[in-house]
């Protein structure tokens, strides 16, 4: 059956299929008080009146309108009063002819009454009343049905419930609602090296945490669904089948996501065609070349997600999550899609549509700022570095910055950050970004911070060491941190200095060369070789491990922690926290500079005002205040 | 204490005062699972390194890259193939020096390789690989932490969680999640004539349903809080009491609405000053003059709604739902709060701020019309008729048409309707509205319909009978329906014409006067009196029940099938639906007229096109089609 698919389908024709898919529930009945979000499945029409009695629609006294015809402040006429009627009350008594009964908002009117006094204009005398103004029939008479009559239209099919509809829905006495049924979507993770979070990982075998599980079935919550995971099936194919085909008779839509092997695909396959039918494999679209589609059968639909979490997450967005929606009622959101311009330009030609993952930020005057983020795809972190995807068509080659361009927000939820950093990392610079509303930090490094900041796409920069260069940027605030050797807690190699690092053969683990952290440690390199009469190069040649960077402030120090080197390279704080010993080697600054154009931004200021309040500062940073 | 507050404290005080209560609950931990839209408590640092080893990112095959330097299409190099690792699988087999390893994609580069060439580059020769194509280290190898390393900052204190971050949360493991917690709110509902939905209802007595507890909940809900609803006390002032303190040791916030009755708000005095503080009494807004706000003791804060359901609705979304979203962490949707044009004018002059309910439409352009629904405080439907509110200051008096004024949504779920029509009520336009997508029906009659068309306001009007005037419109389509008089289903009166009303001694049910049917009536009887040489006006004198007008299609049929009249104007298909009996007196025509701006407003298209589709129409409709 593969063959008949040789071509790749267009992204409109992968849309089409999956609209054609039968996933509508039944409608079902749920109590009021969990109707809220639900879409009505049928019209509601009033089956009774409401209010269901005429009613007082003021505090005064129940009257036959034409007793108190004539009367005025200067003329009063005076009544029998012979009873009252409060809310929620039958009346005990009729208004007779030249009689009057006391009433409170919401009451029922008596018998014989047809409009209410108000009480300002009466007075009360023994058993009489004092009308000063005359009333016309039905004044401050609400009557029965007046707000909504039995019969009449109150709620259409369709109607999305919000607390308005609810009222509306108790005004009627309704406590069940028939809405639609939510489609269940079973969620199969395929994949031998997958284990559940939460689970315990052997990284050495190669097994990663399974990220796309929960969070396509947050996606399909985000788009009206119910979603069901299944357990996973390893490397059990005949339990694989079986989970498939248990997952086809429970949910109106399955998905699986990551069959990276060859056999698992296999089993697909066989389930579908075996049930079902296969609608369309392969879409000529980036991320997402191999997604299949098809049925399982009578109840159940089928699409097969990429693996990656951004290639999953963006075609679920694209192509499933509307047809849940559709199936569910619901339209999408508004805040779904927003409009940007190209802070960069982007040239991109493989010919095929691609949904281009981007982050955003808002420049100095609240333009929002689209930037490409390209991590691979294999990284999960451009999950929350990227807050959407640009749908880019096939004949598009290049986009000029400046452009304005639509960008599909991975989730309706998914708001752009307030302050975008990139640069250097650092532990009291964690700490100062939980201060600031809605953060979004690149640990990019020192060096690419910087050329990212001459782009002019981030707030901020953090720059650790004197690499400033040129740069045209605004000093927020600065501190010190002191650096060195990480070593075991109880420094069994007896380290004192660098020289150690050279003279015996210890394992070192060094940071990555984009880090200032990395740039310190060659200075004082250089200075020891110009000081020793040698190369930086024969130093560094002698020193096992002195190539192997690391991304993290952290990684170094945990690798000591672990055993797996003896030496790293890293900062007091860190050897502090994890328990291990240290060996200064000197103190380097921090620096914040924010872009030229973005002082006056909230975000930015916000930071600013942390880095300027001394108290703050200090139980924040920990550090030195520069 | 209530002396102390003898004027009215202004909106910006209430808020301050409500802002300064004390609703946060404690942290919680959740499971991933139910995390989506939470937010979180803390930060999350990473623990573990994504991947956890140096991952192939490539199908092909694991080398040592020093061994292939040199290697081209002309000159390939030629490596010992060792064994293979699949992803999932702990490496069984070293890489030295001039043999390579086959290697799929995500699976852990075996000990000794440090670079993968890609299958495409290489060819297989029994035991040997042939490689055209020299690699570096670090080629095609994702190493251990570049994802995000042990140590680094991963998501924020305050972060909303979304399908993304749930990815990211996954991706490290993490089954559970430290959030904050949701506040609890109580909502005691008080009033002696209120009935919770699906109790029974007694109208007589002056019951009605408490629209109040569950339109709340669900706004509470909507807040991020977690509704709380007690048992009704009804008049029983010593349960009220317990409840209100058992609602003060359950939850962060209780609110009460509705209290009409003195005691019932001496009740809440006297638990607010015995356990907690009076904050304020009383606010200069309309609605919600009576608001009262307090503590209840250590745990918890009290505020006071208002008993109408609108003004409840109203003045929790303006000054409580701010509250609760804030002790939960959560920002105000964008979409809560919409910008727009008032299509008519309006006046007030109370010198408070009015918080003004308003409907809205878009106009023929796509424009944002705006116009105020005043229904009266009492009326459940303005829930419905209303889309939100506009704050105008007490110093404004005059809103000029054409004015841009913003509306705050009841909930940021609410949409304004796609067709917003007026005019008659009828069955069949109740089945045709179902068709149309989000349509709001306002059935003000005929008469009122051509008149707020003619203020340009609605989309569509729908009249009864030959009563169009000089009304500028265009007519999408028509039917005919059969009117009469509705008896029971023997007609035990022998009922046979409107001569019968006015000489039997028969109880009849009317129309009100806005309605077409009322007026096709009251022609019959111009008609009548001509062919009897008498007056209109003597006839009308003769008929017990003339003047009593109902509002809905359906009522005066409904007062015969209770008995409680013994003729009822209405329609054939009335009578048939509620196996009455029927004496047909004529047949009206029914017109549905376009505003003549609104004709190409898609929603107009889309009801135009199901009048003028004779087999759609036939089938809604079951009419006689003009």
């Amino acid at each position: 059956m593969r063959k008949q698919f040789r071509d790749l389908a267009s992204p409109a024709a992968a849309r089409e299929t999956i609209a054609s898919l039968e996933l509508t529930p039944d409608a079902e009945t749920v109590p009021l008080a969990d109707a809220r979000g639900r879409i009505l499945a049928t019209r509601v029409d009033a089956e009774i009146d409401v209010p269901g009695f005429d009613r007082a629609s003021m505090d005064g006294f129940a009257v036959r309108a034409r007793d108190t015809f004539g009367a005025d402040e200067a003329d009063p006429i005076e009544l029998d009063l012979v009873g009252a009627v409060h809310a929620g009350a039958e009346p005990d008594v009729e208004v007779r002819p030249g009689t009057a009964v006391e009433i409170s908002t919401g009451a029922v009117m008596p018998p014989g009454a047809d409009a209410v006094v108000i009480v300002e204009r009466t007075d009360e005398r023994d058993d009489s009343l004092v009308v000063y103004k005359a009333v016309a029939p039905g004044d401050s008479v609400m009557p029965a049905g007046t707000d909504i009559a039995a019969g009449a239209r109150a709620l259409g099919p369709g109607t999305r419930i919000t607390p308005r509809e609810i009222g509306l829905l108790s005004a009627l006495g309704l406590d069940e609602v028939p809405v639609r049924g939510k489609p269940v979507v079973g969620i199969v993770s395929t994949g031998d090296e997958l284990v559940r979070p939460g689970g315990d990982l052997r990284p050495e075998a190669g097994q990663i945490y399974d990220v796309n599980s929960y969070t396509i079935a947050a996606g399909v919550e985000d788009a009206g669904g119910v979603p069901k995971l299944y357990p996973h099936a390893g490397d059990d194919y005949d339990e694989m089948e079986r989970l498939l085909r248990q997952a086809a008779d429970e949910c109106d839509l399955v998905l699986s996501s990551g069959s990276t092997s060859a056999s698992a695909v296999d089993v697909i396959y066989k389930v579908v065609e075996e049930r079902g039918e296969l609608l369309l494999h392969g879409v000529s679209v980036k991320p997402g070349k191999p997604m299949l589609v098809g049925t399982l059968g009578e109840g159940s639909a089928y699409i097969g997600l990429p693996g990656y979490p951004v290639s999953a997450l963006t075609i679920f967005r694209t192509f499933v999550a509307p047809a849940i929606r559709d199936a569910a009622g619901l339209v999408e959101p508004q805040t779904a899609t927003i409009e940007g311009t190209m802070a960069v330009h982007e040239r991109y030609a493989e010919g095929r549509t691609r949904l281009m993952p981007v982050g955003l930020v808002t420049d100095g005057s609240g333009e929002m700022l689209v930037y490409p983020v390209d991590k691979g795809s294999g990284a999960t972190t451009s999950l929350v570095e990227a807050d959407g995807v640009v749908e880019v068509p096939a004949d598009v080659e290049y986009i000029a910055a400046g452009e304005t361009v639509s960008v599909q927000l991975f989730s309706p939820d998914v708001r752009p950050p307030e302050l975008l950093g990139v640069g250097e990392d650092d532990p009291a610079l964690s700490r100062l970004l939980d201060r600031v509303p809605s953060p979004r930090y690149l640990a990019v490094g020192s060096r690419e911070g910087l050329r990212r900041l001459r782009d002019g796409v981030p707030d901020v920069v953090v720059v650790a060491g004197d690499n400033r260069g040129e740069t045209d940027a605004v000093e927020l605030g600065s501190w010190t941190r002191e650096w060195g050797l990480v070593v075991p807690a109880d420094n069994p190699a007896e380290v004192t200095g660098l020289l150690d690092l050279v003279e015996s053969d210890l394992r070192f683990v060094n940071r990555d060369t984009t880090s200032g952290l990395r740039t310190e440690l060659g200075n004082a390199i250089a200075a020891l070789a110009d000081e020793r009469g040698t190369t930086r190069h024969e130093l560094v040649e002698a020193i096992d491990g002195f190539d192997h960077g690391t991304k993290a402030f952290e990684s170094p120090a945990r690798a000591v922690l672990t055993g797996r080197a003896d030496v790293g390279l890293g900062l007091r704080e860190t050897a502090d926290s994890l328990d291990l010993g240290f060996v200064s080697l000197g103190r380097q600054s921090v620096s914040v500079l924010a872009n030229p154009d973005r002082t006056e931004k909230p975000s930015v200021r916000t930071l600013e005002s942390i880095l300027k309040d001394s108290d703050v500062f200090d139980t924040l940073v920990g550090y030195e205040r520069d």
